[in-house]
């Protein structure tokens, strides 16, 4: 992870900021891929968070190698990662885009909440998903797979390498964003000044918003031009809040 | 569009119909591709719409063409085909089943919802999902998916032309139906015929239904033998509405 | 289906087991390849099944074939399987895979709930969705899909024969069980050993993950040590059920 | 096997027409899924049968069950279907489409071959395909894999019963014509007509190719009017056989 | 097509650059989607071609409107394509990815070829494969499918418009350009520097190739540091031909 | 990699065995999933290799890091891959399987084969399909892809760590061989025994292939029963070589 550091104002206004305004902010940046398309909550009324991502990854697994046995080595890589996931940090796992089987189950992610991580983000399944449905954690993953990991992945012993994961990369470091659109991951040297153009975005496209509720048509108002800039600059100053 | 009338006595019996009855209508004519397969509404609760389509097409993105400085026309296709689209009317988008970016947000639904169109059917994804999701619309597409339709999509000049949509062929004037399954394309041609004798099949659907409920086996009743046309006949005779 | 007898205690102990359980007991005995990938229940409130499998196979149809006529015969295949899959079993039926139509409608499910079958269960669609999901019935399948069977479908004579379902080997008499997270095949001669089993496992596991919630790390606790094992001990002889 | 036989004259005439044109004739016949698609010939240098179909029907693989030990049961489904599918006949597998293993190695496709087997043709992989590609005889399959097909697959019990290969519908019995191109199958019923048919429409496409190597336009041509027809009448009573 | 001028020039230069080159030149002007993937050539011996894009668009097919009937009328948008595409250009159609059929046969794609058409580029199916194969004209197709396009497709009225092909923007005018790898597409207002850079890059990848083979390190050599690039000029200088 | 010394006597059995023969001898042992499917080479020519695998990882690629200004570094990772992979050694390339772009292109390849590597393997494309054709040196791959690997992949730095690739687990060390079907991952530790066992299957199946070629069936022969195996052994024992 790069020494960049992620302010309390940074974290503050993207966690109001919609996955889809970052994406479009990242576009503007010349970046194209960075929402984890395909992933779903477990819980839906626990997807906002902000969030650094730890990572974790899997390669296919082995039958001679990966049998329900490693799992009494505590320091297995899966078990590692839960274990050392810094506080406020999202565990990042990449499963090829395997979804049939699980990534983690409820007792790791019971565990990893109660340890202060943020969030849980994967590109296969996870099981026992009614349980995790039922924590107050944001878990992303492509949907509900009973089959332990075992079945068909291996964890690998280095952690938060740089990973792919829903076919975008993820680097140990890069800022994630969840809401109930999905997750987008944010390179961290951009989080910064993803976090105000995106502020000033929404702010605006809440105006347009309104404008267009109240009738308006699409020419003049989305995007705006001359007057409308100049209607929405006279009703930000007007007293919406700066932050 | 074809000058075939849809008349209203057609639209309200089309409003009554599922789109499973509508599918086997057309089957019973030969046509076996009409239901857009794979797509969800935003909003469950708002589903149900009978409108001629409007048809708007995407291809792929080029880098140097597919800008956000586009938007700045307000005559680009995407948005003339919002502003454009008729009252009642559906505005259908060919995505080439790509669903990993969206083919439009909640401004633009919104703006179609203040237009009075009758809905708004696509097979790639919406951003927004959670916005739209609170509108009373019927918006029908693969699913959530943040990243904006120039990442993917360019829309093309030429708007109303016949299209694919989720695989089935979409002409200018086809007349779709929505309902909590999904969406159905029918043959404008066809449109009468089908919600006459569709209305006819969910009436006798719903007798049929209450016998087996009743306890009665499928021989006899599923399809309706002799015997239990006639028991049909004198139910219907007994009150039942017409149309 | 073997004359091997699934005793009521069997049965009773499968049905407070979760199916994310029951695919590790089965993965310790060797077998991975058990959970019916991809389905959802149409109703959520109506998950929890356990019974043996009668099986329904389907074919790719054939014009001339497939026609709405064929089901004027009673003993159509996909009829006579509804009236004869025994009451407490459940319908397994073999889409492969075709996702895009249905495998049966609301009428069939019907009749099959009124026959006391305990479930169906499909790796292709169903149609009236919403109606099936009105109903006290377990229905798992790949999802909502409109066109009639016919379109793709030929049910094939022969019932009650192995089929592969989402994936999976499904013998006549094998034992499934469903529940929030999805169906997983239990081979028949493992049902008796792996109940007992899987009701071990899940006592431990409400001990484990109390313990989690309570704040303690995997090491020593998932999976238990000797000492966490003797704390469970004592639990469990402080009075858990033994059944 | 219905009780329609095949002359030796439709034989004969079927094994001059290609499997585009016979697609054609099945198309104008209202059967537009006949072509075994994404198949191709081991040896390209034999890849020209006509055969009734015989066929193997394979479902998913259960660790227990499908070990290498079931070889020795010279009974066994795979090996039954090898020493008697009958001469002159194809023996057509159902691998649900499952291309990553083999369906059979090159021992059994030699059997194959001294029974006097017409072809074989599966949906899923062959392995020892190089040995394979060196026989005179025509193998048809999804491509090379190595792994035995015990790894995917479990033969079942009954043989010759209606299966899907390819997605397409073979019934015991239906007439398979191979090319260059691929795999047609004919209904029974049908194989006939469109032999005769399929004979005319090879005769007169060849002339209308000659026109058009000419130099002639496709207007007036092809399709042909009634110049143009007049033309290959009195070409065809110059001297064209007759079958 | 704008009314930029392909010069005689930059064809000839193109006709001797790589797909692979022009794919890096296009990346470097920040184009990443240009090549066509998953096509082949029909006749590997005649892949090499330069023409402007000539479009038709095929749509899902209808089976009330697309019977054999509608090759009666000899301005079917297909044939009227296969008429209408000016000689030096080549006609490319979008098939939405669908391989499983055909996007047409030997006889127009012969008639192509006597109306002096450049190539035909398709990511459907061709029929009659064998024979086109044995055309001295390139043909890039996903690959061998017997069934016609009707099956399937329905060809649009409007020709040459901009549409999708293998999942590149393909728009009237743009520059194809064929070899042994597959088909590029290169956007028509950047053919003339891409031809220019194109032409000296693989000048250089020359000269380097041999230092490769000559047993340099990459270090220093590729890319070519000062040193290298000295010698380079050294060796240009010494008689490669400027163009 | 572990010490586990890979003799010459095995590398010598490896290189006579075929990869169907070591798929048979590594599913006795267990395991499965050892095959590479989906790869072709370059050059049909040029298949056969018995060699360590020395690995190289890609994840997505993002715009802002994966410009053609990286391979300015001659330390970019797939470079130092290409020149620290160790004679004899296999350079396996993890693509996720993303076969549209190059992993890497002639010039690579032929430092490769300068280098004395015995292979490359990859689950991704390569570019300049045509020029590695003409080496003698075994490619595996999915298939041609022009663009160059920055467009969708970043070499990690971290080389000759576990990967997957084609969906099969390879860690560093494992030993690869190659044919005309494809590429087996043998794990180190299995090396010897399975080359040894794999020799004697393909001597037994020689005299058994010979058998079933003379008329004899698969009863009694294949597998070898009691006097099967006897007459094997006398004919072993009359002069076929022990290795």
């Amino acid at each position: 992870m790069s020494d960049i550091t992620i302010s309390d104002d940074t974290r503050e206004r993207l966690a109001g900021i919609s996955t889809a305004t970052l994406t479009t902010q990242l576009f503007k940046r010349g970046l194209s891929n960075v929402f984890l398309f395909g992933l779903q909550p477990a819980n839906p009324a626990a997807v906002n968070f902000v969030a650094e991502a730890y990572t974790l990854r899997y390669i296919p697994s082995r039958e001679d190698i990966d049998t329900l046995e490693v799992f009494k080595d505590y320091d297995h890589p899966q078990r590692k990662a839960v274990e050392t996931v810094p506080p406020g940090q999202a565990l990042v796992i990449d499963c090829r885009g395997v979804t049939s089987v699980a990534s983690a189950g409820s007792i790791l992610v019971t565990r990893l909440m109660m340890r202060g991580a943020a969030a849980v983000v994967s590109d296969g399944g996870l099981r026992d998903w009614p349980e995790i449905a039922a924590l107050d954690f944001p878990a992303f993953a492509a949907g509900s797979a009973a089959p332990t990991n075992l079945t068909r992945h291996h964890a690998v012993e280095a952690l938060n390498e740089p990973i792919g994961c829903a076919g975008v990369a993820v680097y140990p470091g890069d800022v994630l964003v969840g809401d109930a659109e999905g997750v987008v991951v944010i390179p961290r040297h951009l989080a910064a000044e993803v976090a105000v153009d995106g502020f000033e975005q929404e702010r605006q496209e809440r105006f347009l918003t309104a404008k267009v509720r109240g009738g308006s048509p699409l020419r003049g108002v989305y995007p705006p031009d001359e007057n409308t800039v100049a209607e929405y600059e006279a009703w930000k100053a007007a007293g919406e809040p700066e932050k």
